[in-house]
């Protein structure tokens, strides 16, 4: 089957790999029908690895480098291996790509997610979602309800994480949100947020495309930092304090930072974008203020209710979805658009059949 | 009267100026017995203006430099104006130096500590704690038990931020602790959480003296960054997964990203230090290990709860008491000397008298 591979920064290839065994015991085979490209791939791409185990295995999954690609699935379970009782052969499901230890506190106690030794599907895992099959756990496999399709059903695992996020935000009636970038991330965030109980939702974004996406989304302000003072912007709409809760969803130099300062006294910061390297951060302005800074890690924990909005109809997700397009053109329609034309994008999903 | 006044950076002088008149309402007149340097006034001399108004007056108190310094205060109340019945002529106080416009939502709701236009006894109020002689409001005014001494009265302010970023860290049985710095906030945060429960507490500190105090304030391992790699020393000390509760009291362009670092999955970092600049912070490390970053802004709100501790005997304050100076020396003796000689000390009061 075709797969893309990751070898190293910038050097990522199609190539012809075998295709998964039957499934061993507890796992399961999956037939992948979408797989969104997510910005922890441009990053893994332009400035990884990140994630992805290179000068030594992975000890829980025994994995390294060249790896397959591709985390945000969904598809057809199509074999379980024996002693497998959360899926059968033809559920529709997406997939959380979160790999635990099983034996650490941490997993032992509901908080797979920061496992110290987590691996991810399409990092540190036997496969990847750019790819036709894959085989998993069965613990990863979330069935989808009908009313969510295979492609909404692609964007369950980014949406999780933002449903995370929200919940970390701590959104109660009357706070003011506010959400750096609106990118997928931060659109569904945004959404999440809304679905929260968030009236009023301040959206920063440069892009155009995605500051209409963002009033479909909900947002009932736009800042465009390229054009105003975000900072004074952000404060003139809130009655001069700042957001009660800023969500950062770029993962950018200067955005860390910025995102700090928006936060009103005693608010809360939540991490959702992916920081490459250490960036510059106000520790003065989060002292001054009383203020928090929260991580928060994928989506684990959060798919049922995720999956519970999606199928309610009230999630905005087709909208979101750029394009979609084949496994043979992910470098150039994919990686190479979202990085040089990353204005003209937002969710781009990727078939391998 | 003489005071220590700051009119630039590195440009305080000491000078004579009006003794305050008598209190207006609310106001009470304080002959200050010590005053204890603290790394803020340090940070104002070599790298402010931080907090002190320079370029127009204080939206609350109208003050703008040149101010008097200093606001780790005990004395004695001398005098009071109208209106007030929190103190009497002769009771011996510490001082909050925290004055909030007494306005906003922030000050309406027991949260003077954020108030956006916050001022502050030393640094935008038209007295300080390195005179003889100044005027507060009432409600910056703690009465001191007899078993509180005014050189122990002196650390009040200091010691009651420390139990304030205890109870922020959320301490609890079992939970691990590090202290980033042992200099006189490290010293006292280790004390606040060992009162809160801590019994797991890592100091980490180079200086030899340092190091000393923090054993005898009960640190149960000290870990020397300058001899040994401070992250896998903190790991290995707490089972791999670094400590539960970190506290920054250092406030160095390094030790806000490291403090991030020695937290484990899940754990809670809080800021006590100051710093002067925006500094590096690991995004994606708190993102991954679902951590937690807070600020702490002084310890209005918690006077009450360090002045009982300080009085019922076990607080561990003389020693750190390095040294008692007069006004006269408080630039050679007390800010010189620990700038240039830091090891050495660790706190030191001044008395105008």
């Amino acid at each position: 089957m075709k797969a893309l591979v990751w070898h190293d920064r910038r050097c990522v290839k199609i190539e012809d790999v075998p295709e998964p065994p039957d499934p061993g015991p507890g796992q399961v085979k999956i037939e992948v029908v979408w797989c969104g490209i997510c910005g922890t791939d441009l990053h893994e791409y332009l400035g990884g690895p990140l994630y992805i185990p290179v000068d030594e295995p992975h000890p829980v999954t025994g994995v390294q480098a060249p790896v397959i690609l591709g985390h945000e699935v969904s598809g057809n379970v199509i074999a379980t291996g024996p002693d497998v009782s959360r899926v059968k052969v033809g559920d529709r499901v997406a997939l959380c790509p979160i790999i635990g230890c099983l034996e650490c506190k941490w997993c032992l106690s509901g908080q797979m997610h920061i496992c110290p030794n987590i691996a991810f599907l399409g990092s540190s895992w036997s496969g990847g979602g750019f790819a036709q099959y894959l085989n998993v756990h069965d613990y990863m496999c979330y069935v989808l309800p009908d009313a969510v399709s295979y492609e909404v059903g692609a964007l369950v695992e980014p949406f999780s994480a933002t449903v995370r996020a929200a919940d970390q935000g701590q959104i109660a009636p009357g706070k003011t949100v506010a959400v750096v970038g609106a990118g997928p991330m931060g659109l569904m965030t945004l959404q999440a947020s809304r679905f929260a109980g968030a009236e009023e939702i301040i959206v920063l974004e440069i892009a155009a495309r995605r500051q209409q996406l963002a009033r479909d989304c909900g947002a009932t302000h736009i800042v465009d930092p390229s054009r105003e003072d975000a900072l004074a912007a952000v404060r003139k709409l809130t009655g001069g304090d700042g957001a009660d809760i800023v969500f950062e969803c770029v993962g950018a130099p200067e955005t860390g930072m910025l995102a700090g300062r928006l936060a009103a006294p005693s608010g809360r910061i939540v991490v959702v974008g992916v920081f490459e390297e250490p960036a510059l951060f106000d520790y003065k302005d989060l002292v001054y203020g009383g203020k928090t800074l929260v991580g928060t890690m994928g989506g684990y924990g959060f798919y049922e209710q995720a999956i519970r909005v999606m199928a309610s109809g009230q999630f905005y997700g087709d909208a979101l979805i750029s394009s979609k397009i084949s496994l043979d053109n992910i470098i150039s329609d994919g990686f190479d658009a979202l990085i040089n034309h990353k204005a003209e994008h937002v969710k781009i999903l990727v078939s391998s059949a």
